[in-house]
């Protein structure tokens, strides 16, 4: 895995300020952990009211920190004007979605000027021990042009 | 489109009993609005603290509707004793989540005894009118023989 | 499903031109049997050189002549200076690609100024008699600005 | 990444005698190159005749190698009497496919009794210099029941 150089020295404040403004993220109770040129780590803690109906966590709240730790990886080497958005993901789900936490790591497969690729593995960890739950492969754009788009 | 025939005359009640047992819907304020045999839609209000950082829905989000959508969907034609899991979800994006409610309209493109493929696609609602903010093309999985999976 | 305008009127002698500089089209057999603005189809006829270890067509060969239609279907609403590029795509493998001829139907979902999304089913003509054997769900890219890239 | 545990300890001798039955494979001119257990490589020399319209390898050509790898890595570690199939996959095109030669590496994510993820990068190779330019994550199917189909 090659190491990013960061367009932007303030990225870590840039994604950091923009992850704040995802209300989304407060109303699961997810944190961001890590920021790294190029990787970015959520944790979200384990809540039986974001469950499926068989108790394990929604698919679709495993993609919301999953899709947000892709978006932050690239945006962590986008120039510091630019703002992000999802093109699209695929998401596997490998293991049911049950412990104490989800830890979402997403890195950048190959930056690009106008389209990025990055990966996030999801890991449950229960009593400290880490299994992976799913893996997503997404594509997310730089986005220049658009006025009132920040972050 | 094909029209499917239900192996179980009961799956409206079943598929009805699963939604409401999905925490996570409530949570979200999501509801079930339309179950046909291998058709479902999920209506999904707009609210400000499930969004992203220039205050669209958050893709997560519309993945969530859209991925109990093409469950409950490929559910509706199984057999009364299976329960569903989600193997993986491919998602676009194709324009802002912003508008007065979400409408999730998945359908099954093949049913299988053990793997189902759906698609679904979402439209955001404005004074009435639609417009198409996501398209998903899901793999769902028939489960049958793990104890303690009720739907 | 909406009609598209094309942006450049000589969409159909474009397409062409670019289909016939596919070399690979010919080394499989695939021909173009269709071309309306964001539609496209192409034909493949069943080859035992083609084959994967049971004697199917190979999923690869089956995604060669969908990602064709789709780029294309793309490619005949981009403007006249305009290449296409794949960003991605995903493929579900329904049944198996055996038969007289594949036949794969892309048509776009959501044209865009840099971004455009296609589907594309193939189908499978045994004695006339069509069945579906995939579906595809892609993402293609209007490049503009590298010099060398026609079409 | 896990080391894995073949069931088979004939695994290597059933992929080349599978892989030697995919005819496709030689119709192109690829080659298996490593074998171990859930981790499998394939090359494949340019040739001309398997371009698209800018002379790049086609997207459906770096697709085929893609798939057998992560096909073969799949079935490395399956049972000897099951075959496998592809159910679907997802490929992020990140480069142009043009070099000497394309090396496709692909390992399993996670096996399953009957549902394995894997995912597959492949690189250009150009004067003994490797560049990535695709990246797919696929889902294979374990497959016993149905007679005729070895491998």
């Amino acid at each position: 895995m090659p190491a990013f150089e960061p367009q932007d020295p303030e990225y870590e404040k840039r994604v950091r300020e923009s992850f704040g403004r995802q209300q989304v993220m407060q109303a699961i109770g997810a944190s961001l952990t890590r920021i790294l040129p190029g990787t970015v780590e959520i944790v979200l803690p384990f809540r039986g009211d974001l469950t499926q109906q068989h108790g394990f966590l929604h698919a679709g709240i495993i993609s919301t920190i999953a899709d947000s730790a892709c978006g932050y990886a690239a945006y962590s080497l986008m120039p510091a004007d630019a703002a992000v958005l999802t093109i699209e993901y695929k998401v596997n789900f490998l293991s049911p979605a049950q412990g104490d936490r989800m830890v979402a790591r997403a890195r950048v497969t190959k930056p690009g000027r106008t389209v990025s690729v990055c990966t996030c593995d999801v890991f449950a960890v229960t009593n400290g021990r880490e299994r992976i739950i799913a893996t997503m492969l997404g594509t997310l754009m730089t986005v220049r042009e658009r006025e009132g788009l920040r972050g």
